[in-house]
C-alpha cells in the first residue's frame, strides 16, 4: 500500500477484502466510495452489521439463522412438522422459500462432509436431525418425508448418503431433489453428467 | 424479501447493497458469510467504517483524504511544492503514488464538470486551485508547472479546458497526460479515438 493511504483507510480497504469475492481494487473502491458518500452510509452499514451479530441467533430446532430461540418458520403452526426439507446453509431455506412451493418445516446442516477440508459429520446438524426424527416418533408418528436438499455436487451427495443410512426405518421417506436440464438451459450447453442425469429421470409426458 | 428473512439480515442485506457494484445476490452472500464468520470479521468492519468517518478529513492544502489537517504528502518537505498534479478523485492519487514518478504534489478536485450532473465548477475545488496559483505568486514564482491528471473523457476534457484558461498567464506551464496505446494493450484492439490519439502524439525515437 503507498505511503499515501492514511492508516484508517487502510484499515477499512483491508477489512474489506477479507470478504468473499471482493478483491484489493474493489474493496479500494467501495472506501473511497464510502468516503464521500453522505455520513449515515457508512453508519448505517457499521450498525446493521452489528446488529446482525448482536440480535441473530441460531434456531434451536432448525438451526436457521433467527430472530428468537425458535425461527419464524418452526414458529408457524401452518407449517407442516411432519416433513423437513434437510438443507446445507441458510441461504438454501431463502431460495426454497422464495419459490413458494414447500409448506414443511426445514433442518440446516451448517454444511457438509468434506473429508478434504476436514468436515466430519460431527461438525454438522446431523445428530440433531437423527434426534428431531426420534422425538417426531416418539410423538406417535414417524416424520413423513425428509427430502435432502444438500447441493447437487459430491458433499452435497456424501452427506446424504450418510444421513440416508441414519435415517433407514425412522421415517416415511426420504427423498432428493430431481437432477436434470436447468429450465431455461440449453440442451447443447448442459455438462455429460447433468445430462446424463437428466436422461436416468425423464418421465412420461 | 422472503417472510424467512429476519429483519436484522434484511437490515444488512440493504446496507451492502447500497454499495456501488454490489447488486442484491451478492449482498445477500456477504451478509450470510458474515453471520457464520468469527464475531470479530463483522464487528472489525463495522469498527473500520466507523473510524473512516470519524478519523479522515480533507487535507486543507490539496483536499486529499488524511488524517489530519494537512496530509501525509503536503507536510512531506522533500516533495515538490511548485509542481501540482490536479486530479479527479483521492484514488487518482493513490494511483499516480504507486508508480512513484511523481515527486511534485496535488490537488484534488473531487470530481469534474458534469452538466448533464447538474455539477458545475463551483461545484469542484477549482477556486481553491486557482488561490493556491495565485499565492505562490505572491511567494515570489509562479508554479513552475501544473499537471491536469482529469480522466480522459468528455468531463475530464471539459474539466481540464476550463481550468486551462483560467490558469493561463498565472503559472509556467500547463500540462496534461498523454493519451496513447495502453502499454501491453493490443493495436488491434484500440478503440478508434485512442489510436488517432496515438498517432498525433506520435514520438521520434
Amino acid at each position: 500500500m503507498p505511503s499515501a493511504v492514511i492508516e484508517p483507510v487502510a484499515r477499512l480497504i483491508e477489512a474489506f477484502s477479507r470478504l468473499p469475492g471482493i478483491g484489493p481494487k474493489t474493496a479500494q473502491r467501495l472506501t473511497y466510495h464510502l468516503l464521500r458518500a453522505p455520513d449515515t452510509e457508512a453508519r448505517t452499514l457499521a450498525a446493521a452489521l452489528v446488529a446482525v451479530r448482536d440480535e441473530v441467533v441460531f434456531c434451536t430446532i432448525c438451526f436457521n439463522i433467527s430472530d428468537a430461540p425458535n425461527c419464524p418458520i418452526c414458529r408457524d403452526g401452518s407449517r407442516d412438522a411432519r416433513r423437513l426439507c434437510v438443507v446445507e446453509e441458510p441461504l438454501d431455506v431463502l431460495a426454497i422459500e422464495r419459490t413458494g412451493e414447500w409448506r414443511g418445516r426445514y433442518h440446516v446442516l451448517n454444511g457438509a462432509i468434506s473429508p478434504m477440508d476436514g468436515i466430519g459429520p460431527e461438525r454438522l446438524r446431523i445428530a440433531e436431525l437423527l434426534e428431531r426424527a426420534v422425538t417426531a416418533q416418539v410423538d406417535g408418528e414417524p416424520l413423513e418425508e425428509v427430502i435432502l436438499a444438500t447441493n447437487p455436487s459430491l458433499e452435497g451427495d456424501v452427506t446424504a448418503a450418510y444421513i440416508t443410512e441414519r435415517l433407514e426405518g425412522r421415517v416415511g421417506i426420504v427423498t432428493r431433489l430431481a437432477r436434470g436440464l436447468p429450465v431455461g438451459g440449453d440442451l447443447e450447453y448442459a455438462d455429460e453428467i447433468t445430462l446424463i442425469r437428466a436422461f436416468q429421470g425423464r418421465r412420461a409426458v
